[in-house]
């Protein structure tokens, strides 16, 4: 593990920072015109690529991978050196705010994130605080400033979080769940000291997502990868009323730019219109609900990011063509969509699938914007 | 294994069948005036129940336990002797098809279910036939006339059904998955070969639930495990229409009372428009949408089941009362819902709790239906 203890504003400087080369991503979140539909992939660095596999290895292990700087930024950098993609997203994991708490993040080999210290109790809850964003978590703003110095304008860069909710699973549980009984337990018995722990989560999310875009983050995106395992009324107490919380807490404009915010409940289609209230400049999608629905439900107030199920990218390019000829079209005329899959590219997908994928997404979405 | 060569006609005769003594539930599937809001418990004969595991035990193993009708009728009646239950539900496996198609269904120690001949291609495809129900599957049908015989009219005996699709996910993949690549693999690449396998088994479907309905069950549910894995578009062409095909197909009338028919999509709650077009009686729900605006949108057209979160019954009675009672409110007045949880009650849910959550909707449902 490697820590970096300088405050991650020494490495910024905004004097030296390039123009963007590529804005459409950042234009067709805010609704802008764009000459061509942006696109990206959840996980675009990940295990499906062979050089991604390489600076994993050499790290030795995940979580080294995360903590050093300069292999978070050759990873980042990985797929756009492959693809013409049009954004670049933070290479980090999503539990690094509650590993800086002190919960001992691991990762036991085929099972997933563990935690050392889960938190199941009043004292646990009572002992967290907002970590130091410069100091426990200054590996991730030194990876924020380093691929931004890198990336030299050639596409924006998303810095992210998990959600509160998404990351109270975690903590609670000890890692990955298949019914997140021991949570669920904590909200439905004790929802105070659930609320109590929300809201560190909120204001820790607040200071993470500022110190990312202080780094140099043009964007970030909320995971909320849990949100659709609750019931509606919890959903709005316990996970969107915290997203709420982050959306007013942060920077919304840095260096005369709009800072978009996007965020995203997978499995929340049920919800979108209640997402949409909160001030998000844009929602993730997954799969399961049409996209010309979805921008008939919200689209007058928000961009729309998705919806491609990533088991398309399976089959053949010829049909990876004909489903982002769907949904473009579902989606329809203008601006105001980010293709992207509904959720992160599986590991054993053709990177050539891949590339199929973000080219049939340039090349037809032209006469959409016309 | 054990099985019942008889036709299972030898064993129903309707002049000893007795008059249904609660038909609560039957009556709230047809929207017809009820004294008290009907329960049941998807996997109410299961393993959280300490005289199920004792049977269990017996049996040996769990597919001995489905294959063997007096066991299976001895575990479908131990939730009815404990709580004041409205239905009772068939203890079979949701792949029974498959199995007696060839497939050779086995359980591999905490793996879940397993095929030792997946179905992967079109040959595989085309040796597939619709199982003989009196010899194939004689043992459910025994199952079911001797579930409805000890019965003995306390409450109606519910026959159910995987959907094809659900069906598919499992004779496709070999088993469980998360992802659902192969078959989805299947599904983007060999549209036809898909539809040839769906159209065999939902063939299989209609015998398999007239057959239950000849034998003594009451009601019929199709359990679509995995639709809401699907796109909008995918989940129309290959799971509900199939879904259509069997309602379409079944009996829905016997000894002069009508059969009416369950359909539930889990994480499908954005089709309810769709499903409530099939012509089914009722829809499932789960616990994500909230039941009131389910109840707006598609309640004129059928009655809903559903929809408490099976992790509330790991809180206190107090809690799980409070839940019942949001629920009911939700719903508002009137006929039409039948309670359930929204997914099969958890192993480790204490009886005395499933009991609390009956008592609740009992109770509390009352003034509803003055």
């Amino acid at each position: 593990m490697v820590f970096f203890t300088e405050p991650s504003v020494t490495l910024v400087n905004n004097k030296i920072m390039t123009e963007l080369k590529n804005d459409r991503f950042l234009r067709a979140l805010l609704k802008q015109p764009v000459d061509m539909t942006p696109v990206w992939m959840m996980r675009q660095a990940g295990r499906y690529l062979p050089e991604y596999r390489a600076t994993r290895k050499k790290a030795g292990d995940f979580l080294t991978l995360c903590k050093t700087p300069e292999l978070a930024t050759e990873v980042t950098l990985q797929p756009l050196d492959r693809f013409p993609l049009d954004a670049a997203i933070l290479f980090s994991d999503i539990l690094t705010i509650p590993d800086a708490m002190g919960l001992g993040l691991y990762f036991a080999e085929g099972e997933g994130p563990r935690f050392e210290n889960p938190i199941r109790t009043k004292t646990d809850v009572e002992k967290l605080g907002v970590p130091d964003m410069h100091y426990d978590l200054g590996y991730v703003m030194n990876a924020v400033s380093m691929i931004r110095r890198e990336l030299n304008g050639r596409v924006p860069l998303i810095g992210f979080s998990g959600s509160p909710w998404t990351l109270v699973t975690y903590m609670v549980e000890g890692g990955s769940s298949k019914d997140f009984h021991t949570c669920k337990g904590m909200l439905y018995e004790q929802p105070e000291l659930m609320h109590k722990l929300l809201d560190v989560l909120a204001r820790s999310v607040i200071a993470y997502l500022n110190a990312q875009i202080e780094s140099g983050a043009q964007t970030v995106m909320i995971f909320d990868t849990w949100g659709g395992v609750l019931t509606t009324r919890d959903y709005k107490e316990f996970s969107l009323r915290y997203m709420q919380q982050i959306i007013d807490g942060i920077q919304r404009e840095r260096d005369g730019r709009n800072v978009p915010v996007i965020i995203f409940s997978k499995g929340g289609c049920q919800w979108l219109e209640d997402q949409a209230k909160t001030g998000a400049d844009a929602l993730g999608l997954d799969w399961t609900l049409d996209i010309g629905l979805a921008r008939a439900r919200v689209g007058d107030k928000v961009a729309l990011q998705g919806n491609m199920d990533p088991c398309v990218l399976y089959s053949s390019p010829e049909r990876i063509r004909q489903e982002v000829a769907f949904i473009l079209e579902s989606y329809g005329k203008g601006s105001g969509h980010v293709f992207n899959l509904g959720h992160g590219i599986h590991q054993h997908v053709d990177p050539e699938h891949a590339k199929a994928f973000i080219e049939a997404v340039h090349e037809l979405s032209q006469p959409y914007h016309q």
